[in-house]
């Protein structure tokens, strides 16, 4: 064996649609396509053929016309990259209908590369003083209002008791509302709450920039008094949060945010499930927590979605701290009961247009928000597990 | 009206699957969703609700159950960022099924904060050397292989008067092939060739890397004597091939790999439309050039989809330059003809495993190539339009 080869290899699971017949073909087809992208027959004997290339490590029926396939690729494929280890895991092969990701398995020697999340659930936990209670996050919308309005609202949330108050994630630097003037009142309004509530609500800045921009706006945020940050890695790859999240000077919790990300789990038959995409490569990426739209919300997510990527959020994986879902999407304080069920009290709820209706309360209805929440874990099912 | 609006809007096309109404509940759900994300009846009046909101401008219907919508966003709120833009194009709403981005319409002061590709055809066509005829293209592949024998591969490739001579996509920085190395041997070796034929053979390295490795991996290749850089922006993000391409000092033609991009397109219903993301994705972020599976080979393009890619790689837009489309995956020599009617001479031609079957005599293989790729515009359908 080539000496730069160590052996170990890392799994994806994918989903293939079809006969057993295509299935083992779609299998055989992954192994190659994202690896050597050449046809089988010609591909060199020797290490390119025995280590590099992927291997079918097994495929079994799941359901009428699906199969599962565990497939292996020799770990020094991904370079111990991020942009590298999603080009082998579904590079060209993205652009083939009737297959979809359905796990990742890595072994800890590529773990190793990666130091996932800075906080995870506890770094939140001790940040926010909330040792056991589902944490609250709002969201500054609508977009169109200017700093000023931003900070009023942001304070009147931290006042209600909202431990999260974060840029909607479509606020980056309009001409209308400039990052820095943004990020500095609203820091400002929330820390002024934090004195009058002895609470310790944060601000967290939206940070999905150009990418020359993205670090310098979190340096920004820092010094401005932000508390943690918003990023889409959709919209900048998942590579820029994994470098933010590294980033010793940087040193905040990051959350999230699936935009532009819809693609890959909106046909159940192709793309990246939800769990491996909003659980699993998040938390490699170094997010400390993960949007999603929730079910029954204004989005298509069902339940048993949520609850896989939910599991996945502390699945095990490696040195790799667990991490928070954060339900999302039209979400209402009715629905908290519900929730606390899938979500037990190891959550983030995020509603933002749902306090808003009670505009000329909003202080109480975060007020509502909180003990609700609190509530929702007073039942035996719904307990930390 | 807001000084910060100016009234300019940009359009993004949608085609929304189902009845009128239900295309029409889809189209407004757009202009919410990733703009205010706020239900309609708590969006303020004034300026948010009349500028920021996005606009309905027509529906139209365009089969049994697909209707066609414009729909206006204002050009302030996308911040002039391409990160922010995509996020008002397909933000959240790519959350949701049933709906399809088919096209852009950017007005030139949108267009004006994108410089777009630097070389653009006709920088190719300078820099190799040839004024009307299909560029060559091909791929050294495949993974495993060391930096001498890429070099070796290269360099034969350049003897058959190959113009482009690409790193696999996959080929980063590997412990069992170093880009430094690769790069180095590989530039070298077709330099040496060039100095044999005569010819302006060029080697692009692949900078699709760690985001704090792109830059300084693009000018270690330049400083190695690479005349092209390829990058996945699936993986990197599309605004990291835009600062490539606007760096004065980097200063190579760029084409882009539509790696981890399949989910965009694999489902008819969902996504970006192929020209779309394709073409004009790529030219607003500075591709010269843009990979893509052609119809008839390993994937499931199809020969329509395939035109419309190249036709929306020249179609009007702005000051941004018209760039090759770059059919790919699976093509052999026996395919040029019929290539040649869907994209006449303004296409670079990729066959990487095609030209490798002939391996024993890999550089008469070339030289077939580039005379059936000469040959395809001598006949009247097939020149440049």
């Amino acid at each position: 064996m080539n000496p730069a080869l160590s052996g170990e290899r890392f799994v994806v699971v994918y989903h293939l649609r079809g006969t057993r017949e295509e299935a083992t073909a779609k299998a055989e087809d992954i192994c190659l396509e994202d690896t050597v992208e050449l046809p089988l027959d010609l591909v060199p004997d020797g290490p390119i053929r025995s280590e590099i290339l992927g291997r079918v490590e097994n495929i079994r029926p799941i359901s009428g016309d699906v199969f599962e396939a565990r497939i292996s690729f020799a770990v020094e494929t991904t370079a111990h990259e991020l942009t590298q280890l999603l080009n082998i895991a579904f590079g060209n092969i993205s652009l083939k209908p009737g297959l979809r990701i359905e796990r990742f398995e890595f072994p800890d020697n590529l773990l190793e590369s990666f130091p996932g999340p800075r906080f995870g659930r506890d770094g939140w936990r001790k940040m926010l003083g909330a040792a056991l209670r589902p944490l609250l996050c709002s969201a500054i919308k609508p977009m169109g209002m200017s700093a000023h309005e931003c900070a009023d609202l942001a304070g009147r949330l931290a006042l209600g008791g909202i431990d999260i108050i974060k840029d909607d994630h479509g606020l980056t630097d309009q001409p209308f509302c400039r990052f820095e003037e943004r990020v500095g009142r609203c820091a400002e309004a929330i820390q002024k709450a934090n004195a009058e509530t002895g609470m310790k609500c944060v601000y967290m800045a939206n940070v999905t920039a150009p990418q020359d921009e993205v670090f310098h706006r979190a340096r920004v945020a820092k010094n401005a008094g932000a508390g943690a940050l918003l990023i889409s890695p959709g919209l900048t790859g998942y590579d820029m949060m994994r470098l933010l999240a590294e980033d010793d000077d940087i040193d905040m919790p990051i959350m999230c945010h699936p935009a532009f990300q819809g693609s890959f789990v909106t046909h159940p038959e192709n793309g990246i499930s939800h769990h491996a995409l909003f659980a699993q490569l998040a938390r490699l990426a170094g997010a400390d927590a993960t949007i999603f739209p929730n079910y029954g919300g204004r989005f298509s997510f069902t339940r048993e979605e949520c609850a896989k990527i939910a599991l996945e959020t502390q699945g095990p994986m490696g040195h790799i701290k667990p991490i928070f879902p954060t339900p999302a999407g039209g979400m209402t304080l009715q629905r908290i009961a519900d929730m606390a069920r899938v979500y037990s009290g190891e959550v983030i709820y995020l509603i933002g247009g749902g306090l808003q209706r009670h505009e000329t309360d909003l202080i109480e209805a975060c007020r509502d928000f909180r003990r609700m929440a609190e509530r929702s874990i007073m039942n035996d099912d719904a307990r930390r597990p």
